[in-house]
C-alpha cells in the first residue's frame, strides 16, 4: 500500500516537477516557498525531481516525496514534445529516504513499448526495495487513440498499469469525468491528473468532484495549484474535496 | 519437471493476462470473481501479469501461478499488431513466489530473433533459479509462414522451443487438430492456446479432444473461457476434457 | 587441451543442433533413438542445443556434450539465412555439466564483426571458466569472398579463429580437400564441417580422407551421418577414417 | 557542498580540458607549466581529463581537481561539432582522487536527451561515491533554441541542471550579463563559462563583472586564461573580480 | 609506468597480430618461429592477439606481451575497412599475465566516437588493475584529416591519447617523420607505427631515425620485420637505432 495514501485511501498530491523539462514555470521560481505553502495547507504527497528531493526534503515537513524517475528534453516557452527516459534507480530513491517513485508511459507514441517496459522493470525493483510505485499513465492523441479522453481509453490504461505492477496510478481525467468508474474496477487507487491550467476553475472543481465521486482516489496536480493565485487556497479547496467530498 | 502438470502430466491452464495489452476484456473487469469461478471450477494454473500475481495471489487457492514476463503496446478496442519486450526477470517471478515463467515467441515478425534469443536466456536462468518456463511459440501469417497452423510448421515451432530449453510448450492447435502428433514427439509436454473465441462451441471442443488424444498435454485457454457466458461451465468441460479425456 | 580430442589429437564429432533452427529434420525426429545409435558406434562427441544437452544427457553416455551458444530465426522447410546471436553464456554450459562451448561465425554476412566480438568474449569466457571453446567458422559466399572454399580463405578463417582464442576450429572442407593444409599450419585442430547431404558418399569420403591426410583432427558432421539411412554405420566409417586412416 | 567553492561560495576555475578534443592549443602545449603558473595565481579549481588528472595531479597544488567524465571526437585546426559520450564513471574518479565530476549537456541538439539522461545518471552516483557533480549545460543555437544566450533560455537550463541533481552548473554568460539573475534564483551556485577567446578583454570582463554582480558564483575560464598572453595576470584579475567584487 | 619500456624509456616492439583480421601473412604462417627468432635478436614486446599471447606466451621469453583487445572483420587478400570493436576486457589481460594492453583508434571513421569512449573505458580500467594502455591512435584519410600525416594532426592525436589516458601512444609516423616533436610535447612516451611494407628500406630507416632524434620512445612495427627477408636483422637494426642511436 502506498504509504502517502491517507485514511480511506485518498491523496491530495501536488506535482512541482515541471522545471526538470519546461521553463518558464510561473509560481516555481523558488521552489522552497511554493512547497512550504502548499504542505502548510494539507498536500499529502508531491511529485518531485531528485534535485528538489534532495535539496528541498527538509520543507516538505508531513508531505510524503515522490520521486520522479524519468527526464526528457529542455523546453523553454514552447512545448517540445519528446520521449522520456527512465534516468534513475528505485535504488537512488531508497538512498535519498523518497516515500515513493514515478515514472510516465504516453500511450500512442513512439516510444510507448520502452515506457511500458522500463515501467514493468521499475514495479519489480520498487517491490525489491519496498516503495510503491506510482505509473503516470497518459493516452495521447495519435491514430492508435483518436480520442484518448474516452473512457475505455482511460480504464484500459489505468488497467494496464495496474497489471504491470503500479500500486498507484495518474492517470488523465475522462471525458465526462464520471467515466472514471471504468477504471477503477480494477482496484488500484486511481488519482487524476490536473492538466492543462483550467480557464473555468469552478468547472475544473466540478469536473473533479464528479471522478471522486466515481471513484478516484485523489488528485495528483501540478499547474493549475501553483500556475495561478493562491496555491494555499487551491490546496485546501483540493483537500476538503478529496477527503471530505465538499467543495468549500 | 512443470509442478502445475498434474498427474499424467496433463493440466487446464485458463489465460488471464489479456487487459495487460488489451482492452476492454469482457468477463476479465473484476479479477478476483472469475479467478475464484475458474480455479473452484479446476483449472490447475493460471497465465497471468506480475499484478495480478502480486495482487491477487491469494484467491488463486491451489491453481498454480505461470507469470508472463514480456509486454506489448497497449490497445484498446482495435488490436495493434506490436513487438514483446522481456520485461521481468526470473528473480522477480521466484520473489513473488509464482510457480513457472512465460515468454511469447512469434515466429516470421521482424522480432523472432530478439524474441528467440530472449527465451533462450529465460530457459537458461530460469533453471538457475528452479522454476519451469513455459514457451509460448506461436507461428504468424508472414512470407516465411504462408499456412502457420500446417502440422509441420507447429511442430517446427514446438521441436524449436524444446531445443531452447522450453519445459512446456504453448502453441497453437494445428489443422487438422491431430497433426498435433508431429509436434508432440520431441517429447516436451505441449499445451493448446485457445486462440480466437470460437463461434462453433461444439466444434471448438471437438477439435480440442482430437488434439488432446493426438499427445497434446493440456490446454492454456483465455477468452473461450472467460469471453463467453459459463466460465465455470467451460474449465469444468475443460477438465473432463483434459483430464478424462472425456467430453461432458 | 579440448577434452573431446581423442589420444592423437583426433576426434569424431556429430552435430545434432539442426532442429533449434530448422523443420523437418528426418533422422532427428527422436533425439534419443538417434544419439544412442551414434554414441555406440564410436562418436566421441555431440554438438547439441541447450534444451537437448539438459534433457537427454544421460543417453550420450561417454561421448562429450558440445553446447551450441547460439540461436537464429526458424525455418520451415525453406531455409531461411539470418543472423546468428550468442543467447546462451559460458556459466550456463558450465552449469549443465557440458565439455566444451560453440558458436558460428560467418564471414562476409552483416552481422560478422559482431559474431566475431562474440566469439573473442566466448573465448575469454570459456579459459575463465575451463571450458574449450569451438569456434566454427565459415565463410560465406560474398562480394569479400567470391569463392568461399579456396584454401587461402578456409586458411585465414581458421587463423583468424585461433587468434581470437578458439581451442578447436571447425571449418568447411576447402576445394581441393588437401588445401586444407594451409589452414592447420597454426597448429588448432581443425574439424571439417560435414555440410550438405552428399549425393556421391563415396567421393564425400574420399574427400574427407584426403583433408584428414593434409592435417585436419576429425569431423563435425550432422546431415551425413543421420540424414540418410544407417547413421551407426556412418558414423563407424568415419571413426575408421578419423582414427586409423582407414576407409572401411 | 562542492568543496571547490572558497568562503562565500565563490570559485575561479580554469579550464584546460580542451586538448582532449581539439589541436593546436596555444597556451596548453606544455601542461605542467600552465598548471603551476594559474595555481600560483589564485585558481581554485581545475577542469581537466583522465589523463592530466592522473599525470600531473602533483602540480595542481592546493587547487582542486574537476574530473570531466566525457569524450568526443578530435578535431585539428577546424572544430567539428559532435555529440559527447561519458566514458568515465564517478568510481574513476574516486580513485584518482579528483574533488568533483563534470559532464556537458548541450540543449537543441540530436544526442540532447541521452546528454540530460547520463547527466542524471552521474548526479545520482556522484551523490552516491560523495563527490560533487558539476553540470555543464549550454544551449546551441537550433531551432528549439533561436536565441540561446537569452536569459530565459539560460535561466531555464540552469534550472533543468539543479532539478537533475547538479551540485554546481556551469553555463553560458547571458545577454545581457546581469540576465543571470533569473537563473540563480534557483539556489545553486552557477559559474559562467568563459566561451570564446574576447577580442576586446576589457568589455569582456565588465560582463563577467555585471554577472557576478547579479548573484553567480564565479567562472569557469579557458581560452580566455590561457589563450592569449599572461595566463597568471588573467587568474589574478579573475579572482580579485570572484572573491573581492573588485576589477584590478 | 610501461614495463616494456627499456632504461632511457625506449622500446622496440614487434607487432604480429595481423593474422586475426588479414590473410595471407607471409612470414607469420608458423608464430614460434617468428616469435623466437625476434625476441633472440632484440624486441622488448610484441603486440599479439588474445590466442597468441595464451598459446604461444611460452616462447615469448624476456620479450614483454602486448595484448590487442579490439577485433575487427576479416579479409583475404584484398583488406576490407571496417570498424574494430573492443572484445576483450583489461580482466582478460590480467589473467592471461600480459604486460600491457592496446586498442585502437581510428580518428576521421564513422566509429571514432565510439573508439574513443572505449579507449577512455580501457584506460580507467586498466589503472584498475595495474596494466599499462598502449593506444594505438591513427588519424585516416577523410573529409576531417585531408592529410593524415601532417605534424599538428600526427600531434592532436596523440595528445588526445595522453589526455584519454594512454600510459604510452602508438601513431604513424608524420610527414616530414621530425615533425613527431610537437606530438612528444604532451610528455607521454610515442611509439612510431611501421605501416606499409617500405620499398625502400634505408630511406625507411632513415626516417624512423629522423623520428626518434625528434623524440619518439621507439618503434611498434610489424609488417617491415616479419614482411620481407631477415626478420632478425631488422630486429637488431631496429634496437641499435632506438636504443643506441645508431643506424648499423
Amino acid at each position: 500500500m502506498a504509504g502517502f495514501l491517507q485514511a480511506g485511501g485518498r491523496a491530495v498530491v501536488v506535482a512541482i516537477d515541471h522545471p526538470l523539462y519546461t521553463w518558464p514555470v510561473p509560481g516555481l521560481e523558488r521552489r522552497s516557498e511554493l512547497i512550504e505553502q502548499v504542505v502548510e495547507a494539507g498536500a499529502d504527497a508531491l511529485i518531485a525531481s531528485y534535485g528538489t528531493v534532495r535539496d528541498c526534503r527538509a520543507v516538505f515537513g508531513r508531505a510524503r516525496a515522490i520521486l520522479k524517475l524519468d527526464v526528457t528534453v529542455v523546453s523553454v516557452r514552447e512545448y517540445r514534445p519528446a520521449e522520456w527516459a527512465v534516468a534513475y534507480a528505485v535504488e537512488d530513491a531508497a538512498r535519498l529516504g523518497a516515500d515513493a517513485v514515478l515514472t510516465l508511459v504516453e500511450l500512442g507514441t513512439e516510444g510507448e513499448l520502452a515506457a511500458l517496459a522500463s515501467a514493468a522493470r521499475v514495479a519489480a525493483a520498487a517491490d525489491r526495495v519496498g516503495l510503491p510505485y506510482v505509473c503516470e499513465i497518459l493516452p495521447v492523441a495519435s491514430p492508435a487513440f483518436p480520442d484518448p479522453f474516452a473512457p475505455a481509453v482511460i480504464a484500459g490504461a489505468t488497467r494496464a498499469a495496474a497489471e504491470l505492477g503500479a500500486h498507484v496510478v495518474k492517470t488523465a481525467i475522462p471525458s465526462p469525468p464520471a467515466g472514471i468508474r471504468e477504471a477503477v474496477d480494477c482496484g488500484v487507487p486511481v488519482l487524476l491528473a490536473g492538466g492543462e491550467p483550467a480557464a473555468d476553475r469552478k468547472a475544473y472543481l466540478a469536473g473533479l468532484a464528479e471522478a471522486l465521486s466515481a471513484g478516484a482516489a485523489g488528485v495528483a496536480v501540478g499547474r493549475n495549484v501553483w500556475g495561478g493565485g493562491d496555491p494555499a487556497g487551491t490546496v485546501r479547496r483540493l483537500a476538503s474535496l478529496v477527503h471530505t467530498g465538499r467543495l468549500r
